[in-house]
């Protein structure tokens, strides 16, 4: 198993199938060493809840900034030289996740990702300085049917060698979406904008929250609250390029930047104290149609060899933080399914559902972001109380939280027919966690935290009140039913070899948990 | 400043003193080492709230074990062979602390401390195999009037040193307490118990709630769960020693022990299959009269300059869980002030305030032992639908939760006829937290917890709704009054020198926020 790329996308994965002894994985990077400083820094809620089941979320909680509320700022209607608050509104609707969003460098992330697969069974590091740069497949060549081939960053040394699955995680210039023929399709909007990492002295009462701050005549900027409580992220709108003129043509400085920003901030004092980083870019969408190697007329049989995910795949601006979200979204969806194919507990069709799935996930982000970047650049049309934008970014709120991801029915979603026995929970999406106190030591906590991203699979039953302690009771029978009965799925599905499934409950005490 | 002993008591100090780089502090323990096994565990809700403002409440949230409810067992009315359960109730009582009280091991509670210590300004860290030895006062030689003399535990060289102020943290045999004279009065009970840290097979369903089992014939258990999901504390009470024995005489086995706690749990079945750890006590309660130096005829200016805290002060049965959580509090009450005094920003007067203010508490500690343990031992004679131990565990939850201390009027505590002031506050208590929501950023975070254990004064200002951004509002007010008018508090009683005040709001980016 070989994943090239030691980004969000790449290191999802690897946190993933580290936990398996007995996967062979490997990850290369061709820089030098892990990230030092990243540009990527928003975290959603799903994407919390994900760090949940990797066991490290509790120190994000603790480090990162949450993003609680976002206010609105506009023109004053009386003095349109002058911006003035149109509203201050929940980020996330309450309920959607008992994970905040919140903002953390990328390079704190991907930290922490390196401490688990470190720490997981297999102990696994990253082979920084080694690039990829070539593949072939051989599907007569048995169980590893690829060969790969590998070269030093520096010296330029190559190596070979044999893998039964790649995962290009390499960004937006993916060389293994070259390998497999495939390319990013899309348009570069004519869109500049710029972006800076500062630590300011103001009388702006909102510097502490994200705020979208739309002047009359300067332009729309974007600001969000860094972690640590001092340094301020700044997204500033430029003029529209020239159709061909690229934002790098421009030569546009730190000094032109911070100059819009405090025009756009009238009547508040900005002043520059420190600057970390900034940038300016251009927004482009770019998506590719699928992200295997398959061919589109393939039998349903064939198998998937070569994967590609994250920027590798999909392309957009920054500024709804979606990008490290749904990258990591990609590989979250392919670790188990790999890693239950090479145990022995899935057939590898399984492997297909995951381009289905996720390519459909890119195509939303980039209408998505197509709609949120027209609707931040435009000029209020809408009018009335609440502006354009406001509006526009509480309907959304479901999508950047990242829990409006809905699969279809597949090998492994069931149809619809069944929904009437869960209304609450939509088939297709992620399980909702709910407080709940456990049974055995009181203790509250939350039933989606029981489920750890180990490739195992959970079933959850709910017992009628007072049944759980009944030694005859609905909960004991349907345990029995599992562990016992020639028509029980635990018996049916379970391969004989290579995998170790565990029945028990949450709590540590039940005498009826056992081991096979 | 020499604090002696590093149990409980000790570290808490240490904790404190470590963090001004202008107080020259060293801590010593005739032990080896740090403690590697300890046999105190339980850790009341203040106590948490004590290692919130230490910085490391976030980490026993996660390790301990969370003593939510607590089970009554008694025999069964129709077959008094078999016990029954007779009541489940909430450990603490709604709303009384934002903190669960917890159960975890007293080494890992020191190795929390050490931390800190190892990482405050003065990088503190303890010196281990040396012995107290004895000390002298000479009032007339200046500021460090006390010669201290200290042993080599292995070779018995000794060495000797000068000290503004001794704190005996050393325990029931304290040295300390004899170099000044004092003595711990009371008597040992004729009641012996037995405590066993145990891996158990077992049906009992309650074995993850902390319970109280009361037996027909074969006494009373306790059970208390321990961190880590496995192993459980059992306290079984014995037979009644005759006058004069000692629990040590019966040499009572393990073997012993666990059949009794066999016969107490039937009909469910108990099954050992690890002992950690177990002994044999016998309960006592002892107290000193008083936790300084000083004669009770000193006059009102006398500074005392030797103290003592925990069990060198007061000893008691641990079962109610006290112990470990009143030798904290002894010091994490003196801590401020010693600092304070040392810093120059009070007078020494107000070292006397702790030994008024925690005698009283230990009193309180003693009586609440001496009848806990008459209602553990006691058959139940109150009968009724709730037997007498468990009505008596429901009225004494605030003060097992660590609650309850209220301070009398003096030099730092107020009177009562400001009480009008604040009706939900009880002047002499600790503050009890609140969940707020921090105006700057939509945080939703706990008031209590801006509070940390570094010896500044806090002023919470409430302000009326929408005040708080306004620039001329009542707040605004308040702060520029308190930073120059000649009548502000914050003027008249920062001594010029030694001690840095800082007035600031909560909020990382208020304006106002001034160091002087």
């Amino acid at each position: 198993m070989l994943i090239v790329g030691c980004g969000p996308a790449g290191l999802t994965l690897a946190a993933q199938l580290a936990n398996f002894a007995e996967i062979t994985t490997r990850i290369i990077d061709a820089k030098p060493g892990p990230m030092e400083k990243g540009q990527a820094d928003g975290v959603s809620c799903r994407s919390m809840e994900m760090f949940q089941a990797f066991g490290f979320a509790h120190k994000i909680l603790r480090e990162a900034y949450w993003v609680n509320e976002t206010s609105f700022w506009r023109p004053d209607a009386n003095d349109p030289t002058r911006i003035t608050r149109s509203g201050r509104v929940r980020d996330v609707e309450e309920g959607l996740s008992e994970m905040p969003h919140v903002i953390l460098n990328q390079a704190r992330v991907h930290e922490l990702y390196l401490d688990r697969m470190r720490n997981a069974p297999t102990r696994l590091v990253p082979q920084y300085g080694t690039r990829f740069a070539g593949l072939s497949i051989d599907e007569a060549a048995g169980s590893h049917p690829i060969t790969v081939t590998l070269e030093n960053a520096e010296t330029g040394t190559a190596e070979t060698l044999r893998a039964a699955y790649v995962v290009g995680c390499d960004g937006a210039r993916s060389a293994v979406r070259r390998a497999i023929g495939r390319e990013l399709r899309g348009e570069s909007a004519n869109q500049a904008w710029g972006v800076m990492d500062v630590l300011v002295d103001t009388d702006f009462p909102d510097i502490r929250l994200k705020s979208l701050v739309q002047s009359q005549e300067a332009g729309t900027a974007l600001i969000i609250p860094r972690e640590g409580g001092h340094l301020v992220r700044f997204y500033i709108e430029q003029d529209k390029l020239a159709p061909g003129e690229r934002a790098s043509d421009r030569n546009i400085t730190l000094d032109q930047l911070f100059d819009r920003a405090q025009r756009i901030f009238a009547p508040y004092r900005l002043e520059l104290r420190d600057v970390v980083w900034w940038s300016v870019y251009q927004i482009g969408q770019r998506l590719t149609d699928r992200f295997d190697n398959l061919p589109d007329d393939a039998g349903p049989e064939a198998v998937p060899r070569v994967f590609i995910a994250g920027d590798a795949c999909h392309t957009h601006s920054p500024k709804a933080g979606q990008g490290m979200n749904v990258s990591m979204g990609d590989t979250f969806n392919l670790g188990w399914k790999l890693a239950a194919v090479l145990r022995g507990a899935a057939r590898p069709a399984l492997l297909r559902s995951y381009s289905e799935e996720r390519q459909g996930v890119a195509q939303d982000l980039i209408d998505f972001d197509r709609e949120w970047a027209r609707i931040i650049s435009a000029r209020d049309a809408e009018g009335g109380d609440t502006p354009g934008f406001q509006k526009q970014f509480i309907r959304q709120g479901r999508y950047t939280a990242g829990v409006a991801v809905q699969y279809a029915p597949s090998l492994i979603t069931g149809p619809a027919r069944w929904q009437g026995r869960a209304s609450g929970f939509e088939i297709g999406t992620r399980l909702h966690s709910s407080p709940v106190i456990r049974l055995a030591d009181a203790k509250p906590m939350h039933l989606g935290h029981v489920v750890e991203a180990d490739g195992r699979w959970r079933l959850f039953a709910f017992a009628p009140a007072n049944d759980p302690t009944a030694p005859n009771g609905a909960l004991a029978q349907l345990c029995d039913w599992l562990q016992r009965d020639a028509a029980s799925p635990l018996l049916r599905h379970t391969p004989p070899i290579r995998i170790s499934t565990r029945l028990s409950t949450c709590a540590p005490c039940c005498n009826r948990a056992t081991k096979r």
